[in-house]
């Protein structure tokens, strides 16, 4: 397996671009085409909000056709409660984009990520599809990954080259998501491109293990925004041969695969708004797997831990406070916390710590914190990030 | 029913006082005494958090014997994680109170609210019970209320007056916490008074009842971190007839606890680390209380939303999206959301509303905002406060 630097147009066959069409301020991408040169085989994991943004909830219904060529995202709006126009809106970009492609309507996946309350500004999206269509480029998902950036600050793509019977096969990945506490409104949209040989429903069982083991794992809530979704395409362009279930080469795009949405997963976490640092959160040795699964989310997801970290302060008590209040079955006095290497808390007794070496581990870039209950085999990991001043700055005027 | 702005020794026969005993740094009142006369009836609610403090497992047990006369406090040190030693200094605590009192050591209940994971200072602690126990006032509530602030801005305390059978009954109250997401590390502590005669099992009932729908009113998780507690003495000295449930007095103390612990609530949310507003959060006519307090709590822990409010901007896809991912049951396109009587967003649909009577009710120091669900019946009500970059200052080196 090899990684590259590289996004979604690195499989064979993917053409894509980003454009400005003034949806958002200031001249900035704003509209990310993606195109296949052959219809591709698809699935998608879509938020479980109750609120659907419309670009979404037409998404979700054309993607269960199995017949994708294009996916159409724009930034700078969510296209989310703004009543049946939404949807109405949604469908005339297919329409636009079909029509210029000259696809069907159906294959074409939209996305829509911004503020919500406020309908799309349909003439600039008209004149923005035209132009992205004219650009399509082998070498334009750069342009696409910033294109679909909203408060991010650096954009996310990531490539992986395996071989499967003498044939290379790419696995690529762009995403967006600046990090928060848990995905909320509209925070993380993910685009996977791959040139595998692959039916629709298999690829739906393994991007849903990925997901759950990667884009559920930045936060609490998981997939709650109302515009989340990760949406992956196989053009079968690098005709391998068709990868079924059980297989060694099954095995090896699940691998391919997981570590694409696993290093997308940690870039959402380290550019976390406002983010300083990525946190890894470890929770070994629980009794089950949901104790130690709702102890990792409560503390990556606890403020309290969270401006400890950006503070530099090793507060393990802060991490045992939010374990004990998760909901997680565990027996304080067998528990050991550690930073890195360092042990702060061992079964039950705080130590005295060396300040000096912990600030050192603090004052890195990546932090490793593990909570180990002692009391069993299950474990958990979650990434997330420190909480800082310029969280509160990004968030507070957001809107306006 | 009258409001008096007095403390816990307005009742009859309490007496109390804060002292500094050089736990906290800069000579600030770290130990409060409270002193009953006559011994008391009581009930306590406790942290349901599964790490608990030394100091307040042992006053779980000790409230059990239903024969309390003070209640000791110590901030600047939570006194937990500590090992065994922590319970012994608790016990040593009671003994030496008891000594200088001449009561029984199982009628002194202990709290300590602070950093987590050091041992208590026994000596200053024990210099400390000798200098508040000689000054035991009956105008000593005042200074009892300062010195169990931790990172409070002001200290919290209410009294309430009834006329039961012509006999003056006064219920009283203070309480510790600097708001934040969620009771979290030692957050909240309350301490309740009254002159009233009524039984331990009769106080506890009526206590449980009036916690459920105040303090644990103000965040998600409710009593859990490791000191929190709510404890209420009653000495009996009004004279009033014995309260017995099923009455009319028994009505007029439930309202006037009701009252007390509503107040000292709100001004536990207004004092939020780093508030700058007090927000008070309904949601109405679901379809079941689950759904609505869900939604409600949700709403109130979302950062997203509470920065949006620090930065005066009228949000409101915020709060809906926080809805949504809540858990609740919910409609959005009957759903209706209204700042102050400002309606933002209509039965699914955003209003164009005006943007400069939004700015003015969200320039105040108190708002009200409200999600109608449309569907149903069941109503529910969070306080809460904005989050702002002072959250960040206070909590990034609360250890250090």
């Amino acid at each position: 397996m090899q990684l590259l630097f590289k996004g979604i147009t690195t499989p064979a066959g993917f053409k894509a671009t980003g454009v400005s069409a003034g949806i958002k301020k200031d001249n900035k991408l704003d509209i990310a085409l993606l195109y296949s040169e052959k219809p591709c085989t698809c699935a998608g994991v879509f938020t479980t909000n109750v609120v659907k943004g419309h670009s979404l909830v037409l998404a979700r219904e054309y993607i269960k056709k199995g017949r994708c060529q294009v996916i159409f995202i724009n930034s700078g709006n969510a296209n989310a409660c703004v009543g049946n126009e939404g949807y109405s809106d949604a469908v005339k970009i297919t329409e636009l984009v079909a029509d210029k492609l000259g696809i069907p309507s159906f294959s074409v996946i939209t996305g829509s990520t911004g503020v919500i309350g406020f309908r799309l500004p349909m003439d600039k999206i008209e004149s923005g599809i035209t132009e992205a269509c004219q650009h399509l480029s082998s070498d334009g998902g750069d342009l696409a990954a910033k294109a679909i950036m909203t408060t991010d600050t650096f954009p996310k793509e990531l490539s992986v080259k395996i071989m499967i019977n003498d044939k290379e096969v790419i696995v690529s990945g762009m995403a967006k998501g600046s990090g928060m506490i848990q995905p909320n409104m509209a925070t993380m949209i993910s685009v996977l491109t791959t040139d595998a040989v692959i039916s629709s429903s298999l690829l739906k069982k393994t991007l849903k293990y990925a997901v759950n083991k990667t884009f559920n794992k930045i936060s609490v809530d998981g997939d709650t925004s109302v515009c989340d979704k990760t949406v992956i395409l196989a053009n079968g362009m690098s005709e391998c041969k068709p990868i079924k279930e059980d297989s060694i080469e099954y095995e090896q795009f699940k691998e391919a695969l997981l570590v694409v949405c696993t290093e997308l997963s940690k870039m959402i976490a380290r550019d976390g708004e406002g983010a300083t640092k990525l946190i890894e959160v470890n929770v070994i040795n629980g009794r089950t797997q949901k104790d130690v699964s709702l102890a990792c989310k409560a503390i990556a997801n606890s403020p309290l831990v969270k401006t400890a970290f950006f503070g530099e302060d090793a507060n393990w008590g802060r991490l045992l406070t939010a374990a004990g209040y998760s909901g997680a079955n565990f027996d304080p006095s067998m528990t050991t916390i550690s930073l890195g290497d360092l042990v702060l808390f061992n079964k039950g007794t705080a130590l005295k710590f060396n300040e000096d070496i912990a600030k050192e581990i603090l004052s890195k870039k990546d932090i490793v914190v593990t909570v180990d209950f002692g009391d069993g085999s299950f474990n958990d990991t979650v990434w997330t990030c420190d909480f800082s001043f310029d969280y509160i700055k990004i968030n507070a005027h957001y809107r306006s």
